[in-house]
């Protein structure tokens, strides 16, 4: 059966052109180029093989994540690899490691933070890894709450040195990624102490390993803080703890961007403005949106894949059995989630657009929509990384029993996706940071100060406080500025609904905190709304190849009318629609279903994901599933021999009831 | 700090009799006396240590299983253990064997299908384990679809013998817990075949293995089927894979109690009812309840724990930071997964004597409650392991990073959990045949047949579909009769709503597909109605203690009033309440959280888990977490060596610089 293609049926009914589909998916026909290219060279080399990842002990696991960096780093190198697609190589890998640490923290940080003379010192030797760097912010005790950090630097004019310090258990650094064994640096964020004075949190690059030996320096202690959720997953990579018993560093080493202290031990402040600081935060948050998009695809993409494949129930006329894709519980549960996929995908493009808007303004030193587009990605990075968590689940759902074994892939893209929900603020507290924004919009409404960007639409207020839905048959749902008005409506009677009940207490913060759980659900409603506008944005532009806007508009729909059942609750107790429109809304959204059903396998093509990458068997792109499941059985190491080791010992006595005395 | 208890504070707050509500929960006096010796006795058994488990390789794990599974048996026989003191032993094991195989599944199919003959000869070897078996239903192509099995048992009249043979690849059986290393006998489901006749699946006592040697008997293929979800977890247990290729079996190993094959080869029934069958499956689908609300405490009991030793933002007077346990957020996730494990122990202690009911009913050939036994039993197995994996990760994610690691004893937790969400019937599969049954029901109403049991209040439908909601303000939300009328109103019209819906359709079966997820939803409804029901009979009984049963109402008011939150589009679009009542349930709600906040710890407290059983670093008893968790660290074997292995070839000549001409 080799070299038969099982789900060729299904690819022969695609109504749309697959090949354009990937450029709109990829970004551009040479983002496509590269990613395909690179994915290729990563599937065919043997050192990036990954399949039997799940069985390896830690430590094994462990070493052959630093054979991959290196051999990463060396085909870099020998390739002579532009940053894009070294990026995408490493991308390609899928296995966490202290690379992405230095890369996507360490050096951004530096780069984000340092002075001018900082960034020359450090730069170059980092992009040549000749140190490896990592970033130790969280302490066993401190996390969300980044100010709370016990770690100190205190300033010793003596010597001209800062003494990092753990004063405490608590204080231990712990969670930094690469640095229990691997990283030689860190930018570690202490409270800054001169001449007794506290003047808070401030990052400081500490060396920790001598370059000769690798061991650590005197008075740093060091080490991983062991596993991990799952087999695999994030276990390849060295979180670590750390603690200082007051290690001395040159003053030059405090990044010093913003803050700075002077040999006499003064702080003053840079003429760079703080808010600099908030670009990087923007960067990394649009990099998690553009993960949470390729983690959720790949889930869907295996699910779909074998829902094709899978057979169950009503046999049709030639007695073969119904594809479970053909079933609408299926279907509703399923497409939904490869909506998502895209609507993320195109959400995480605009964030890039947003990060250069951004970056363009602070160059300009133009500041005013800083707060608008730090709450939009703090938003939208809760929004979509607690919906991939929860959809990667469903996808092993939807495979029934055979999503359970890790040879289809879902285990471990659950286990290694997850801590997105986590790092990088916690889902609940940045949720709370946008409704703290909106709640600032809202009363700032009366005085006419415009709200901009994302918030725009809470100009008008009035009109949307008042708004009734003219949906009156189901195909109005398909109208994108019903669906807009809607998403608006609700939203923003959301966001009033919070600032009058907020208003009753004397005490603001009290009622903040009284009235979180609302807020949380107000931030939601506003997130949501932006990325169903940023999909329908989306839609207005030029989308060439036969088909495929077609499609576009199908899934957006299909998310919009999706999250409209999801969350009916807030939409009717808004009075946004009436239940008769809701009613409509879920007539229209099986319609919609039905329209993905024909495609909704080159819809995942359109990934193109090599089977690699996927590291599925449920998700072959071939769907030769049952021969493949068989072979792989046999692979586990249970199987070496026909009877189990310990059977002498455990089993045997048993059946030849040497124990005896049973009362049962 | 040994010896402290760091959550004292917290327990003096208490504001009931924890030692009755201890006794609440285990059921009995004599069943939570049992549960504290047994568990105390596991906990203090060096053999039964489990907090290495995930450290182990997939071969290690599966021998300490063997190991620990040998000792079990060795206990309950050397201190003469009841039948309830061995179920619970091998409970608080916590570790999946094929001894829950051999008990749960292969004794009660013998029980429940084999004739007396087959029972006496059968029962008593397996009882004493001179023979171990497993069930072997599904297979690699064929899971809910029992009936579309492959396996054939063609009888040979030749030689009074079936010959059982797998005819294809996907016709191998494929998931039967120990079945790949261990079970030397098989209840294996086939075709049963006899003069070329095709008579359906029937259940067959097949020998697997040699009991001298345990080699696999001639004709026989079997083995693991590889790593499964996590580390730890389920790899504990040899799910298997077995291919026949002709093996013959004496007609008298053919589970015959409902029907028989002669001597000819001729099959007929017994006078024993079908009906019978169901007995079981309700039995085994009870216990999956009642493991439900042990899964779900254990959890709350973690992130409870954890939530008061947690500090972040928000600094007291005395300088010390917020519990998290205060925020509202947190109380707003949280507390309604507590009342969920209330509520699922009280469902789950009712379903067991539901499972008395129909035994004794049948027995009296009285099968009128059956259909409905079963369609409860079928929706409250899917309700619970839904809300309880939902719950699980939840768990973990209200525990922010320090979730995430191995020794919060969540991921394993997770990763063991879930799959009771597909074995036992896929919930999807289960809420359909729930939706089937509630739209019989309301399709007999005209005819004036009765409803029965759980369904009884589809008698009232036209008053349900009436009534309107009287609630002004939020404490009436607080009366059960309230609360039953809103969740009667929305599953009585959900469901007529849908039978209407499928009147429109003029072929049924057509309509029943293509409304599947409105049946889906509707039964959902149906089964929270349920819940919330005997969580309210519950409290009618008379319930000794100090503050105990005010505490448990509180809880049973949590938990209806976050379900009307949580399904609030079914409440306002059936009418069964209005937006203003529903803004009135949840200002009630946010009530009930800060009275169930003082007593939080002593309700988990009443779990009486024992430290071993959770095995949580953060769910510790003492919530001595830092030090522990510090601790904990260390252990990881990559911690063996300061500097890791790979370090000369990986690291070394990255920072030595023999890599070289880096572009980027
Ligand atoms: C895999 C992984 C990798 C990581 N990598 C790094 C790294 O490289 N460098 C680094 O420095 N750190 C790293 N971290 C740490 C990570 O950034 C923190 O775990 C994260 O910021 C969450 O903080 P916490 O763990 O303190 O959660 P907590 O804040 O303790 O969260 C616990 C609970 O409290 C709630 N809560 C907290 N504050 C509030 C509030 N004000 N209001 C309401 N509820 C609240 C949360 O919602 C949550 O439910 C990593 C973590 C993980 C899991
Ligand atoms: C850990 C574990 C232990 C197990 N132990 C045993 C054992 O001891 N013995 C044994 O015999 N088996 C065992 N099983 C197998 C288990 O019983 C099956 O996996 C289960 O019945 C689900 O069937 P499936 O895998 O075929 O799922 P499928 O039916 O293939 O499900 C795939 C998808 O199709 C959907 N679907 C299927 N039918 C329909 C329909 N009619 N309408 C709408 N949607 C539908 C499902 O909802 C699901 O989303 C075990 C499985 C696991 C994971
Ligand atoms: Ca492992």
């Amino acid at each position: 059966m080799e070299g038969v293609d099982h789900l060729a049926l299904e690819r022969s009914k695609t109504q749309f052109d697959v090949d354009q589909m990937k450029v709109v998916w990829a970004g551009s026909r040479h983002a496509l180029d590269v990613s395909d290219r690179i994915g290729r060279l990563v599937a065919s080399d043997p050192v990036f093989k990954k399949d039997n990842r799940a069985m390896l002990s830690r430590k094994d696991l462990f070493k052959d994540t630093l054979r991959k960096a290196a051999h990463v780093w060396k085909r870099i190198n020998e390739l002579k690899l532009t940053e894009e697609e070294a990026s995408r190589l490493r991308f390609f890998i899928d296995q966490p490691s202290y690379m992405d640490l230095h890369w996507g923290m360490f050096i951004p940080v530096i780069k984000g933070s340092g002075t001018e003379e900082q960034q020359k010192k450090w730069l170059p030797i980092a992009y040549k890894m000749q140190i490896i760097g990592c970033y130790a912010q969280t302490e066993l005790g401190h996390g969300s709450n980044v100010q709370g950090l016990e770690t100190t630097a205190t300033f010793d004019p003596k010597t001209d040195e800062f003494v990092i310090n753990s004063p405490t258990l608590t204080s231990s650094k712990w969670w930094p990624g690469g640095l229990g064994k691997v990283s030689t640096h860190a930018v570690v964020f202490a409270r800054l102490i001169t001449d007794g004075q506290d003047h808070g949190v401030n990052g400081f690059i500490v060396q920790l390993r001598s370059l000769d030996d690798h061991l650590p320096l005197p008075g740093v202690t060091v080490g991983d803080i062991g596993m991990k959720f799952g087999s695999g997953a994030y276990n390849s990579m060295d979180n670590g703890v750390l603690r200082f018993d007051h290690v001395r560093i040159p003053r030059d080493q405090m990044l010093m961007r913003v803050s700075q202290v002077t040999r006499e031990g003064k702080v003053v402040l840079s003429n760079v403005p703080r808010q600099l600081l908030y670009g990087t935060m923007v960067f990394v948050r649009q990099t998690i949106v553009a993960d949470a998009s390729s983690a959720l695809s790949r889930a869907v993409c295996i699910a779909t894949r074998y829902s094709a494949v899978r057979r169950q129930f009503g046999s049709n006329d030639s007695g073969v059995e119904t594809q479970v894709i053909d079933y609408k519980t299926q279907q509703s549960r399923l497409f939904p989630l490869l909506a998502s996929a895209y609507a993320f995908r195109f959400v995480g493009e605009w964030l890039k657009w947003l990060y250069t808007d951004v970056t363009q303004k602070l160059q300009a030193n133009d500041f005013s929509t800083l707060p608008e587009a730090h709450a939009c990605t703090a938003g939208l990075k809760s929004l979509t990384t607690s919906a991939t968590a929860d959809a990667i689940e469903e996808c092993r759902k939807l495979c029934g029993g055979h999503g359970y074994l890790s040879s289809s892939g879902l285990p471990e893209l659950f286990a290694v996706y997850i801590p997105a929900c986590t790092y990088e603020g916690d889902n609940i507290v940045l949720l709370l940071q946008v409704a703290r924004f909106l709640m600032k919009t809202v009363s700032q409404l009366p005085s006419g100060k415009k709200p901009v960007g994302t918030t725009s639409y809470m100009g008008r207020a009035e009109q949307l406080l008042q708004s009734r839905s003219n949906v009156q048959k189901a195909e109005d749902w398909l109208k994108p500025s019903v669906i807009l008005e809607a998403f608006e409506a609700r939203a923003m009677r959301m966001s009033v609904a919070c600032a009058k009940d907020l208003s009753k207490f004397a005490n603001p913060e009290e009622g903040f905190a009284e009235l979180s759980p609302n807020l949380v659900d107000a931030a939601v409603a506003h997130c949501q709304l932006i990325v169903v506008s940023k999909f329908i944005e989306k839609l207005q532009q030029d989308i060439p190849g036969k088909g495929v806007k077609e499609q576009l508009q199908i899934l957006c729909n299909v998310y919009a009318l999706f999250l409209v059942h999801k969350h009916l609750g807030d939409f009717l107790s808004t009075g946004s629609i009436t239940a008769k429109q809701a009613s409509l809304a879920n007539d229209q959204l099986r319609s919609l279903y039905s329209q993905v059903r024909p495609n909704a396998i080159a819809l995942v093509d359109a990934f193109n994901y090599t089977d690699h990458y996927l590291s599925s068997i449920l998700g072959r792109y071939d769907g030769n599933v049952y021969a493949k499941l068989y072979e792989e059985a046999w692979k586990d190491p249970l199987n070496d021999t026909v009877v189990p080791e310990g059977y002498r010992e455990y089993i045997q006595p048993l059946l030849k009831q040497q124990l005896r005395n049973a009362r049962l």
